[in-house]
């Protein structure tokens, strides 16, 4: 197996479903939901069953198929885009199957097959131009065997390939290069160690789980060699926002003179906001901190502050991976040469 | 309430017991464990019911006072070493209650009161330094309110007194200064969580819970007025262990030009060792980090790597507070001067 399969169309458009591996159920069992109707892909959806934006995108094209041959098309569309409300690559998705401007069946599901592709064929590019950037840094390590650390996950189950920042590492292993991937287990929510962790082993990979606050010392005892993460949204001069952390991580990153990496497709770029200072961070609610894990662990009541993103500003990044190619060094004239073509 | 109470004795040395706050219950209940024979201090000690090095090496002592009026006074001194066999504080405790020289219970209480009374005048020494030190940082601070990031415990719940990283808020706290505390939820153990946020709580204190990885992003926006830890263990160079996480937090403060303070009991360097580098990091299991909270949060097996400490080098702390004064810069010749004098 090249990487985990956390999707799949089964069987013609007449009669076929959509197969989703259900990520609630991960690490510890691999269970996969067979989606019938237009319901069952909205719940999974909502229940996060299938979540990273790619992903979501993706699944609901397939589901408009179940809903065209039930003769409620329009209908399917309009009840899916309520699923994850805050999701783009949804909107997106479905106005692309708005856009074949029919209703048959295997006309859309010749559609949505093709959101599939399109997205495994971009998580490649990006694993193309991160390959030759990670070659160059194995190369310059010597005998030990080269380690990477990532961070959350931006990985094949977030999309319909091989992932972002995972991509370059799953075209590595393809090309028999031996290497680490240091994982921060990623709190709150623990995607690195439930996510991550779990999609890397399950293709054979050297995987090592941390906690975040472990990644200063990982890098002072020189076992990592480059950062790699995704970003959910970066701005016109390269300030890229990702996951609770990532900045840390950056900073820690310049002061061990390692490089830090940002993968993410062009769709990921806002070049409406001039810089990261105007892109709004979330805040998340206390109990995903002090009840995340099934029982409470801090006092009651207690104040938290809990930020989902944060800001990784330009200058902190060696280069941002797109499936158009890699911007380096990241400012504001590389990002539209690479990026700004629409 | 000034600071938390975790242990005191009740009674005089013919009847009197041990009464322990047992902090395996924190910190959803407050509940006191009576120790009224010495096997019940072992099991307090042993299973952690008090933990931290100067609390452990008190509640020994005071143990010995109801193994000397039955009549074994020196078979109890060495039951009681063995149940934390690491913890170079109960070994100096236990001896000085035997330099006591005699089995006589009234002698051997008013000693073990005399070893929890300097350890909390000790960490009101410390208090004071720290004070003067905070003091000058809140003055700088102008209109808004300071706020002091800490990580792990290093509190009261610790020793016998107000603790070390905490005893500087404890006192400004009691002078009227206004101020909040960030504090790291220290994973894998969650010492942050469960034990300082619980701790300052207790008393009032404005203290916000935070996960580790989100001290960068509070830094950036600019929260963060000063850094202050414990330590475990320093060298003749200043180079300071503490937990895991700590040097990657000296490292964020430096970049955003945050003081880093570290406070321990001058019984905390070791000058035989000139560097950080020959401190010896332990190893924690995987268990720690995938099973933290009850369920399993990781794929099954999977690999971890968890270091329980991390050195901190010298040039990354802006001083080092002692009871014995201040060592500002951080330099081997500050040290000796500081806590060389035996």
């Amino acid at each position: 197996m090249n990487s985990l399969i956390n999707m799949e169309w089964v069987g013609d458009a007449e009669r076929g479903y959509l197969r989703l591996l259900d990520q609630t159920k991960l690490p510890l069992e691999q269970v996969y939901l067979d989606c019938l109707t237009v319901e069952d892909v909205w719940h999974a959806i909502k229940r996060l069953s299938i979540r990273g934006a790619p992903a979501i995108g993706i699944a609901a094209s397939y589901a408009t198929v179940i809903g065209a041959r039930e003769g409620r098309f329009d209908e399917s569309v309009d009840y899916l885009a309520s699923s994850r409300p805050t999701a783009v690559n949804l909107f997106w998705a479905l106005d692309r199957m708005k856009r074949v401007g029919s209703c048959r069946a295997s006309l859309l599901l010749e559609e949505a097959k093709r959101v599939h592709t399109e997205d495994a064929q971009m998580c490649r590019r990006i694993g193309e131009f991160g390959y030759t950037l990670l070659e160059s840094v194995f190369n310059g390590v010597g005998e030990r065997s080269p380690a990477l650390l990532t961070h959350c996950n931006a990985g094949a189950l977030a999309t319909g390939g091989i992932g972002t920042a995972t991509a370059p590492m799953y075209l590595a292993r393809e090309r028999g290069l031996s290497f680490r991937v240091y994982a921060d287990e990623t709190r709150p929510l623990l995607q690195g160690s439930r996510l991550t962790a779990f999609e890397l082993r399950a293709v054979g990979m050297d995987v090592v789980l941390i906690c975040d606050n472990m990644a200063g010392q990982v890098m002072r005892e020189g076992r990592i060699d480059a950062v790699i993460t995704g970003a959910d949204r970066i701005a016109a001069n390269g300030d890229a926002a990702n996951k609770i952390g990532t900045y840390g991580l950056a900073v820690l990153a310049r002061y061990h003179g390692i490089p830090m990496y940002i993968a993410a497709p062009s769709s990921t770029f806002d070049l409406s906001i001039a810089g990261g200072e105007a892109i709004p961070i979330e805040q998340r609610s206390a109990e995903e901190i002090v009840e995340g894990f099934g029982r409470r662990t801090a006092p009651d009541p207690i104040d938290t502050y809990s930020p989902a993103f944060d800001v990784t500003p330009a200058d902190l990044i060696t280069a941002i991976i797109t499936e158009r190619g890699v911007i380096q060094p990241v400012n504001e004239e590389n990002v539209r040469r690479v990026v700004g073509g629409g």
